[in-house]
């Protein structure tokens, strides 16, 4: 399961680059400055789904990293997490494209945050299903893991107010969703240097 | 051979986003939506592929897992059903495509149909051959390997099934390779909670 | 080493499929069929390019299998070969593109088969290394290394001959580079079921 | 970290190929060997820059190697390294249409220039993170990180003269970019032999 996800979310975030496309070489002639200027939404699409994939596979890897077993159900649902990852980069495509559309933009915006969204949903249905069915190692004291368990929660409250605000305010909803992917990632303390002994079996 | 497949299925299974293509700028200018919801052939698609792909996973893993040794047969054989696999972003395309258009609907459906047979034909091949070659373990009480025993041959029966109405209904057939991929994705029975001590190998 | 190596032969092997493109659904309207057939060539690369990475793959997994270590030299010879394994979803499509179209086919032919004969050199270079470096084990008796022992070499005859071919009939250079790929993919005796003990590693 | 690392890394370097575009079939006709020639640029954006992410490669598998475990700085700092070599597939795309178009040619030199500036930063920075926090072995006797640890620094220099150098001849930067890497990349002295314990980790 590791190595298969793995895969997957590497390829997921690759692929984002792929929506960066190089401006017109006969349209843009020698004024491309400007040319890459004028795709700023394409750009910040690139490093909010970039941030917001990081987040993710960083939760994945914390579970997967404590996890003792699967069973069908667990990896049933992380397909069900793998099939929204792999939408990011064509909800982040639409993003670029009609964030400087009107009326549009309120649409692509909102389909993007509930993307995110439901990405977040199911990373934390698996956390939850994984403790529930006895799946994970009774002694869990890892700093992403602490990390994750309380994050997670605000973080979703976070991206549902978000996608709210991106009803009026599409651009700032962006921005927005940068910052509970940041939220989700930084560190509040400093790590405690414990080591990690699942490190050699990733 | 386990990394190679695991990386080829998640590369196909994430490349099936490229099919789904943004609508475009001009064209659609303030109407998104409708734009979105024209496009519901390429979303069906996305979700057949993926599903399809994320069952011939699951089976490919659940023989891994169990394999003791790999013999020249069991890689070529290997090699043939991820030939197939790495066409299914191509069929999954040409089904999106073709699905409103008379006539030609019928034969994207068909070579997508016969795509699907083809995979989980040689999935059931390479389990077959794995048993009969005495390649994997004789202590067989696996969930997944259970159910992918039980249902891997109504499975294919149900694919000829299908085919054979997609000549008639393609867009019905479509709904038909859906359920398929989820009679054969769904456990009946709740898992039985068994450590799986093949985890850590993956 | 091994996982980078399997993740650029698995993804090169994927990319192929985006050289298969889909007929314009305006231009071919109802004749699906034929418009699908007059793409001959592009399936023709798709098939010996899967097969000459399939033997590529094969090759370079039985030579990391022996290794007992890697050098700076081994690591770099890798990435020269991997360069040219990447190269090959371009010079497929370069190939498919050309082969109905006079003279240019001739290139087309040679760069393709050209491409094709330095991974094969490069993967020989890379056995022979390893060799003469004393990095691979001493106890060499698995099928795939024996195959590739004996194969390489007339292999490497055989794309010279397919090569000055292409110059007069590069349409049937094509199939003759197809039937290179196969003599070197083929097990002529049956497998020896011995233990691969390395297949745990893997 | 590593088998994402390394996925993210194969997969850049392999999406490298999609630059190269084959050309237009109609527009050429017969002359492909002189249209071929022409694309020079996208040749040589290639060239660099597999040779690049091949160098950050070879160091970040020199990195993980020795690490005996990760905390949660290192895994974002990873993160942000593997934006920037998202970035080059891109970056290298902007540079190969452009320097052949006046004035712009200086922009996309420099845009390419800086990239691979940060991607070196960033790797010096998870190294010497890495060595500060104790995350590494401390018996570092490996041909791979003593080369990395005496070359990145002058090879940072190395990129900000190149850089420089481009804003006045921006296709000479280009094969300045192509020193360096090979400076990073070539090995002065011959591999001492000593066994890579570490290598069946991998």
């Amino acid at each position: 399961m590791e190595a298969f996800s793995d895969g997957v979310f590497a390829i997921a975030i690759t692929l984002l680059v792929l929506d960066l496309t190089v401006p017109d070489t006969t349209a843009t002639m020698n004024d491309l400055g400007s040319a890459l200027l004028e795709e700023w939404p394409a750009y910040l699409g690139y490093l909010v789904s970039f941030a917001t994939i990081g987040v993710l596979w960083l939760g994945h890897n914390a579970i997967t990293d404590y996890l003792t077993r699967a069973d069908p159900i667990l990896l049933r649902l992380n397909l069900v997490l793998l099939f929204f990852v792999c939408l990011l980069p064509f909800v982040t495509r639409l993003l670029s494209e009609f964030l400087t559309v009107d009326d549009a933009e309120r649409i692509a915006c909102t389909v993007y945050g509930v993307t995110l969204l439901l990405c977040s949903v199911l990373l934390s249905a698996l956390w939850r299903y994984a403790r529930r069915a006895g799946l994970i190692q009774p002694d869990l004291d890892d700093d992403e893991v602490s990390l994750l368990s309380s994050r997670l929660t605000p973080g979703l409250g976070g991206y549902i107010v978000v996608i709210i605000l991106g009803l009026f305010f599409p651009k700032l909803a962006v921005v927005g969703f940068l910052v509970v992917a940041l939220f989700l990632l930084t560190p509040l303390r400093l790590p405690r240097r414990r080591t990690r002994t699942s490190y050699h079996r990733a």
